[in-house]
């Protein structure tokens, strides 16, 4: 009903419907992907170094703040990490360009079952992706507008809104639209790493220079492994591109790998930098709740340009904007690709078939919706607050990372590429090392909370795949399967003779020999002027006329349907209803809608068929 | 779809649907139509002396206290009243037996315009009475049991909460349901009477003498107006039973106009007794915030049961028990008329028209959900206090008792009926002098809401009036209107080639000779395994193959409908949608329901009719 008022209101608020031709436009150059794709892994660079320091701050706080220098060395570590797994999905995205990363990859090469733990992972993935990265950008919001604090969650929900509402209106909009944050927030940052490093630091801060001198100088393994598995944080969103090729233009392989180089460089340059300096300039993380909280990139920030240089205190404000835009963007990596990964699933089996026509409008703003609820959710319920949600992004996260690296050695085996298999099989080792880590350093933080969502996730997957099976074997067709010639009987509804309902006439004419006019009254004065019209314009249909005496309009018909099948029981019966299609939706609702009426009151029988045939209104 | 399990639901909350071959059962035996028609009026009995007692209260509480005592000369008033009123109705019963009361008559004999002010002032009044008799049910129970006066709101909503359910059960239960309570709170009733009648008075408290010896002993006009109005409020409900007689068995008029002068006899001698008793037992009336609170109707129990008469305390609790109940089955007049009386309305067009059809469980269902969500807010609005919604109720009432006696005039004047047709007059002028003095007497306590209301109400009616008369001028059928012979054309989708779909086969095939299949492949692998399976089964129906390369299900077949339109721009094009119907109602959602996406996409393009045609899953 395009032309309704309600699908003026739709088409505003989601844009105009897109016909398939144009569809291929909503493919991505590779200038527009970098920031719809990578902006999930450079945001991590917002929060990332400020979980290693919350890491090593967890112990009594001389210790910690002493061993914040360590930060730099985490980074490096961490770098190291994300090369390795780049690389692993370099190869991933040149062997299966036509996309799916870790479900694909773990599906064709390992098996079904893990394939299932990888799509259900990757799917509370997405949408702990909204959530962590709408609190973060809302941090980055109440650091430069403390005023703000009080309304985090208020914040965090409103961009979620703005989010769904984007989205919805389509895939290449967005890339448009999420551009320029991205790139502003990849410049000032850079700029931010590079002036930091050539202007003076600042001088350590007494209770810092305290802690130090009481601190004997060594760090513990479990310290040292809950740092590390924080600082990992920064690897989430490096597969999102290999899980979106389809969002590339043509040459796919080439341009998504390209995009995922730049951006694994770019991602291990600003982590690394921004842990450097986070050294130099000796800051400390806060609690959200502290007031006059600061993240420790804007207290980088803040400190690089508003205390160490005059001039350029803009640049705090720039660096801050650009952070909570690209968080927000970040956000939309998952409403990029979760439709897109639900689909493949559904394609599969294990999630609705609908699901699998991801192109229907409908279909697709139906996911997108429900990942902003949960999402919404989740900022609710952990009250914005990205370090206690960050546990959680992470387990799934490394689930996929490694279960896609060891389905890659198993292609790679099978191709007998040596060299690149060492890469994948060092890759999976070390990821899947990194998760045992992080499911057993944070596993009190909320982790254990992944593993019990995948677990129901896979249990309601399985029993949609046997529902789907039980139904393929049950509706296979057999030899002994025979068409039987169908006799018709066409029942034709006529409320008023009017000329709405002439074509219907027609129809019901065209369609059996065996027809009949059906009218309900429920005034017995109308009958012999309805039966004089009739005689008229009734191209000799049969009339029969049912009495209703407690004004059902319903029953009257489903009766009569009851009776005819018990005189024809081997016809199929059409009950023809004449629908007015008003000009105003509105209107719709002064016109009875007894096609559905009936078909809710159909139950089970059989062998009868409601059809509407509309007829238009000035 | 009654075998599913939400059938299941709903038929243990709103009961098993009813056969119409036993809807006759569905009406209602006098002593059962006596408690469904008759518990409004008589419930009034339970706050109208406390209205007429605050009234005289209102001036400063020694002259309002001292005048109390003429409490009952009001009541006598009324009573006369009472009688004029009913005596109208009993004429208006054997005038039109089928029903209608006020809207009827007001609508046949004054016209449409005040027949439309009848209809609207009697739905908003409908909706009051829920709201009125369900608080001051509640105020019964708080002056049981003291300690729920905070939660009079919460008791007042789930007292509609379970209205409604009784209702959407349907009106033989209710009748049933309610009887109980209405013949124990007539029975305790008089009881209270007699026996209050009989035992020695309380002596007059002190306050009260001073009062009384201050007091001059006229009563300004002003007051005396307010005080009457105020008691008019036990005129509410009269009218029911002229409005519901289509409920009553045959003969109708006889059975209803018996059960009305029962119910006249029982509110005049109920009222004014409690009157009587209520000046001989020197009660006074409180507000509803006051600690403590008691309504005018319990302290006479109190006093006659607990303080006068020892042996008798259990009495105190049957009144407030059945006080109560015959309150919250009063608010049950309101749901047993008002779907009734839209249906009537419905009928001559003033309201969509398939509220007519009152028949169907679900225009029924959807009247009362509305009724109890408004009465609902009102009850929250007006925090349940009674006195605050009563002048609301009195001015729809008293404005559809004029316009129904002045009908009944020009009924009487034009059947040559003078006797008859002085009583109404007479009615006719006294009710409209009351609702005069309503008005006027009760605006700024909040009578003026109601004129607005039903202001907006005739707007809604007059546009909705309008648009069904356009549409039947429009639709009209002029000798020139010719039936065209239709040529049919028809698509049946095969998402797969399975033994659900065989039925449609056989149908389409029936239907039309250019017949073709046409299967929308998301995975071109899939492609040669239907175009072998169809072969096989396709009953010799040309296949036709749709590439979706952007995943969507729709389009494509929007798009090759389009192109057919071209090809047979005479054709009426048929689209069978073959449809699982699972066994249980959440397996519906792992099935596609694409007709309806299909019916969404279609906008205005004529000659498209879509089929779903069924098939039944194991």
């Amino acid at each position: 009903m395009e032309s309704t008022g309600f699908g003026r209101l739709k088409r505003a608020l989601f844009g105009a419907p897109i016909a398939s031709k144009h569809a291929h436009q909503e493919r991505l150059r590779k200038r527009v992907a970098l920031p719809v794709f990578a902006s999930d892994a450079l945001s991590s660079v917002a929060y990332a170094t400020e979980e290693i320091m919350l890491a090593l701050g967890m112990t009594a706080l001389g210790g910690g703040v002493a061993l914040y220098p360590k930060t730099f060395d985490f980074a490096i570590a961490i770098a190291v990490l994300i090369a390795i797994v780049s690389i692993s999905y370099f190869q991933t995205i040149h062997a299966y360009p036509e996309g799916g990363g870790s479900y694909t990859v773990a599906k064709s090469n390992l098996g079904p079952f893990p394939g299932e733990i990888a799509g259900a992972s990757l799917l509370i993935d997405y949408i702990l992706t909204v959530a962590v990265s709408v609190s973060a950008g809302v941090l980055a919001v109440i650091s430069m507008a403390p005023a703000t604090q009080p309304y985090m969650i208020h914040i965090g929900l409103g961009a979620v809104a703005l989010l769904s509402i984007a989205n919805l209106r389509g895939a290449r909009e967005s890339g448009a639209l999420f551009s320029i944050p991205t790139y502003l927030f990849i410049a000032s940052f850079i700029t931010l790493i590079i002036v930091g490093f050539f202007v003076p630091g600042r001088p350590i801060p007494p209770e810092m220079v305290q802690a130090r001198e009481d601190h004997t100088g060594t760090i513990g393994l479990l310290l040292m492994l809950k740092a590390f598995s924080s600082g990992c944080t920064a690897l989430t969103g490096i597969e999102a591109i290999s899980n979106g090729t389809t969002a590339f233009r043509e040459p796919v392989a080439k341009n998504a790998s390209m995009t995922l180089a730049i951006m694994a460089a770019l991602l291990a340059v600003m982590f690394g930098g921004a842990s450097l300096i986070a050294e130099k300039f000796h800051v400390a993380p806060m609690s959200v709740s502290e007031p006059g909280y600061m993240t420790v990139t804007s207290q980088l920030a803040d400190a690089v340009f508003r205390t160490q240089s005059s001039g350029f205190e803009f640049m705090f404000f720039v660096i801050q904007v650009a952070t909570a835009a690209i968080l927000f963007m970040a956000a939309n990596t998952a409403y990029a690709d979760f439709p897109r990964l639900a689909s493949m699933i559904a394609k599969d089996g294990y999630l609705p078939r609908q699901l699998a026509s991801v192109g229907d409008r409908l279909v697709f703003q139906n996911g997108i919706i429900l990942l902003s609820i949960v999402a919404g959710l989740l900022i609710v319920v952990f009250k914005g607050d990205t370090h206690r949600l960050v546990p959680l992004y992470a387990i799934g996260v490394f689930t996929s990372f490694t279960l896609s690296q060891f389905g890659m050695v198993v292609y790679l085996k099978r191709h007998r590429r040596t060299g690149a298999l060492l890469i994948s099989l060092l890759g999976g080792i070390i990821t899947s090392v990194v998760l045992v880590v992080i499911a057993f350093s944070k596993w009190s933080a909320g982790a254990y909370i992944v593993p019990f969502a995948v677990g129901a996730m896979l249990i309601l997957m399985t029993a949609i795949k046997r529902h789907y099976r039980y139904l393929a074997q049950e509706l296979t067709l057999s030899s002994q399967d025979k068409l039987a010639p169908v006799e018709s009987t066409v029942l034709l509804l006529v409320p008023r003779v009017h000329r709405g309902i002439l074509q219907a006439i027609g129809y019901a004419k065209s369609m059996a020999r065996d027809c009949r006019a059906v009218h309900v009254t429920l005034d017995s004065k109308n009958v012999d002027e309805i039966k004089k019209q009739w005689n008229e314009f009734g191209a000799d249909i049969p009339l029969v006329i049912l009495e209703s005496p407690y004004r059902s309009l319903i029953e009257p018909i489903i009766e009569y349907i009851d009776q005819t099948i018990e005189e024809e029981p081997n016809s199929m019966i059409t009950v023809i209803v004449p629908q007015a299609v008003p000009k105003k939706w509105y209107h719709g609702l002064l016109h009875n809608n007894a096609a559905v009426l009936l078909k809710m009151s159909l139950g089970s029988r059989r062998n009868v068929v409601i059809t509407n045939v509309r007829y238009f209104l000035k």
